[in-house]
């Protein structure tokens, strides 16, 4: 995954530009991939298309052409979606244009303004610091023309067409932790899942940008979301800090019930969120009235937004780059989601066979407790909670055991025929 | 409405009695009335109508005819519905008969005995200490007859035959914070309701005798119990006090989650109370078995029930008089109960036209943080819950913010015909 | 009781065993039973009737013939359901198979191995730690045949199929506390029932051996499960403890609300505990898939099993024997189920005649405070309540006072007529 962060980060990926679809294309060679394009102007719901954005060049110079900042050398040093720009202005007016970033003096902030319509450049505070001149000269060779956004959709197709939806955004120009990390764990993800066995969920990777991305996708989409019934948001999988899983609008569906009891056995240090708690994404349109996907999110946030401060140190600065991340935890992620998506497979009604205890002693049943200690602690209390009106991870919550302690319990009864799992609720209780 | 309170607060209005009489037609006179009449031994439910009680005079006097206390002079010396009496007591006799404040040593207290049957003065403490004869005068001039109890109602039609019920008691002779304040103030809240824009609901202002006032009402009126769908008591208004807003027996009804919510904006300082934990008044009889109309109460108590303490220091007394209600504080209750009422016409559901995230640059969507700082920070947080299922209060509930807050946001996406409001639910989520 | 308890004691009433059948039959001579006999070998759901055992004889010897240990003092010295076994052991092997009390040094511990299929003796553990010879004589006389379960039944026919269970087992030997003093307890009640006035449930009371009893009775009577609306098992009921009462699977059912609300005035001291936090039990058949009826456990258990104590200190071993029971207790046990029964028998839907408050002075309601504090205190609050969609136990729960209390006070309503009681909810607020 790293390779293909060390191939693509650099490229100037905004939301409707060659570079975006570069990078996307690239991936399109790594996995089997169809690209939807919508072309500028389209009606999105409440939102339209915007037009592709090209910026050929971009300098600061001092009037006797000493020059400052310069777009060839890093593509932050332009606000994304700067309008076109040409000439001399006084210190004063630039520096109304001229961003920097909070807290990292020598950094170069990512500034977007897709719909403010305003020229901006972006420079480190220490730069800044240094201009004394009274004049500058500035150009922006910047464009706007019709163009078409992209969305790559990957589509694992299983057993039944409800889904469960993988989303990342690749729009975040010269930066790798936001967003890039994302793009290659949910790609690998992809891959494994395109390479194991057949699953019940259809499972969908959408890599596009960010917003509107997956307004366009899901506008155009709509006979497809009934049959979504759940998701997960990819980002900031590479830096060094444990998981946050931020749960979607709907705490109590199955895809947060079963996420979450699934998550501590995958990261120990692992924390959960309630949702817009942790960072917002892609997975507030999803989770938006009238398409009320439960889409929760993924990521290594450091600070989650509740605390005021940003997730990680290097967030949206050029400091985002390949340094921060590493191959070993981009790996621990991409486990960390196929584990998710094995307990979302797996959490079915548990029916019993069974009425009464079950006669452990005759059937052999024995869970060992240094494998499974809270499976050997509650061996009694998952059996009895199997009665075709709880899933696995119903089991798991009212237990306070991990949704992987209950299924190996389950999986073993199972084996005896003690149990049978069905998709759908299953009461065994007498009616009374 | 301290004019209103002025001319009528000393009439003799015993629960059925030509000064009851007298004060509720002075009022009719205000604002268009229709009077109810329920004559004496007509059963109420498990009720009957009371006989009319008049006093004609009442004294106590030594045997030498020293004037000690009398009627003439304030209505409460004598026990609402006394038995009449005439003769030369004991001292220790008259002891009995003779009821004093029990904190207030220069008060006379306000005390009723309607269904015990027992001649009764009272007096002040002080008057109490200073009786030292062996035998005293006492004459109560007073008649039991057939008469009628009167019940004034003022309707303000709506567009629907579904109904709020203010509720406010005329019954405490020669008192003004208790009872009085509350009538003044329902009728002027009934004055403006009819002199305003046509309402979706019908409101309905009740004058009456408290507890039988109500029982006659409701039991003469089935027919309309089905279509009570809130109501509001209205007691105590002219103290110097915040607010005290008591729920209903019901505290999820919708009148409860309305009102509770609306509440803060109107009086920063008001606080709330769970029902029969604030003060005891007709709302019983509305929330009661068989009725269970979810009425709220609306009082400035300094001190709740709960607390163990009167509610006001001149409570039941003949200090509660002119003095200690003020025009400011009356209208500023008044204010305070248009507003409840405003909330209760606008608290419908809040149904999506858009899906997914509005474009708010796109619609120019921007709240004020100064006007309304609730509504900038939960901006998306609103939006997000726009969507048939919950209303107005519902959001600003689930939000912890006010009723006013969430309504202006609403109301901004209604300008933009992004939303529309419906008095039931309309959900827009997609079936899965 | 206590004389029951003395006579039957002793007994080697081991599961499927001669002692066993000894002490049924004595106990049906008490009060109308009727025994089921379920043979070796019968399945039952997940199990299997075991085979008879009896010991004839086993003892522990020196090489020198001098007797260490021998069954005929005390039924405890061998391994209930013990291999056979006649031979020279080393001290080693004894060792292995001579079990002691963990904490009594002087007392022979409670062992059983249904299933295990070992040999085994048990002694004090000062008998043990004497042992310093190389060699002793072991000799088991034990065998195993074709026998049959039993289980006993008395049946208190009611108004109504549904059924309330009472389960005791009686298969602990030469033991008082547990078991014995739940099997006499429970007698004692079906007494009292079957010569009290007609009851509106039908009452079972279960005779059995633990577990294995209650696996066959249920699978050989599936048709009885759904009629059984509740359940009480009956243990460790003559130790000098407070009554601990646990609840069943379904904290929620009518049993456990009722049960939970009748208990503190029956025992002050009582104290609740949710299921599986006081003590384990038959009633984990009754609660278990498949079945699901609400079991509830009443004891005296000092340490509850969350503790991680013996639930009293004699448990499991020889030092529980009659002297630690008392008549006295025993009775207050019998009075206190006697009082459980009789609030679930009257634990119906109480339904308004009336609507609105009840005009108390009129009906002459008056709630001593002395006899009744808690229903005095709450008159109102109970009345109100009086909805048809709350039953007796529902109200004293919301208000936080005793079944008992709220039934009074019910009581006297109904007697009123203001009130009637239903098995179905009647819910009379008008439909809005």
């Amino acid at each position: 995954m790293l390779d293909l962060i060390n191939e693509l980060w650099f490229l100037k990926r905004d939301i409707v530009s060659d570079g975006f679809d570069r990078a996307l294309q690239r991936l399109a060679e790594a996995v089997p991939m169809t690209i939807h394009e919508y072309p500028t102007g389209e009606p999105c719901w409440t939102w339209r298309i915007p037009e592709k954005w090209t910026c050929r060049a971009a300098y600061l110079e001092t009037l006797d052409g000493r020059r400052l900042v310069d777009y060839a050398e890093h593509p932050l040093h332009v606000v994304s979606y700067s309008l076109p720009f040409e000439g001399v202005v006084s210190r004063e007016e630039l520096l109304r244009h001229l961003h920097v970033h909070p807290t990292h003096p020598q950094a170069i902030p990512f500034v977007f303004k897709y719909y403010d319509r305003d020229w901006g450049l972006c420079a480190s505070q220490e730069l800044r610091d240094s201009l004394t001149e009274d004049g500058y000269r500035v150009v922006i060779d910047a464009s706007f023309e019709p163009g078409s956004l992209k969305v790559g959709e990957v589509v694992i197709p299983g057993e039944s067409q409800q889904s469960f939806v993988l989303v990342a955004h690749l729009c975040h120009p010269a930066m790798v932790n936001d967003d890039l990390s994302g793009v290659v764990v949910g790609l690998d993800v992809a891959r494994r899942l395109l390479a194991g066995p057949p699953r019940y969920f259809t499972y969908r990777l959408l890599i596009l940008p960010e917003t509107i991305g997956s307004v366009a996708y899901l506008s155009h989409n709509e006979d497809l979301i009934p049959e979504m019934t759940g998701g997960l948001f990819l980002e900031m999988l590479g830096n060094d800090s444990p998981h946050a899983l931020q749960g979607s609008f709907q705490p109590n569906s199955r895809a947060d019930r079963c996420l979450r009891a699934a998550l501590p056995a995958l990261d120990p240090l692992g924390y959960l969120g309630a949702y817009r708690s942790i960072i917002d994404n892609d997975e507030r349109q999803f989770n938006a009235p009238g398409v009320r996907v439960p889409m929760l999110s993924l990521s290594r946030v450091e600070a989650p937004k509740s605390s005021g401060h940003p997730p990680y140190p290097e967030y949206h600065s050029s400091l985002d780059n390949p340094s921060i991340v590493s191959q070993e935890r981009l790996e621990a992620s991409r486990d960390v989601v196929l584990g998710l998506l094995d307990a979302y497979e797996r959490d079915q009604y548990v029916v019993n066979n069974f009425k009464g205890e079950v006669f452990c002693s005759g059937y052999g049943i024995w869970v060992d407790y240094r494998r499974n200690p809270e499976g050997h602690r509650c061996l009694f209390e998952i059996m009895e909670r199997c009665d075709g009106e709880r899933t696995v991870s119903d089991i798991a919550a009212e237990l306070g055991i991990t949704f992987q302690s209950a299924w190996e319990v389950v999986s073993l009864l199972q084996e005896k025929d003690l149990v049978w799992l069905s998709r759908v609720p299953h009461p065994t209780t007498p009616r009374r």
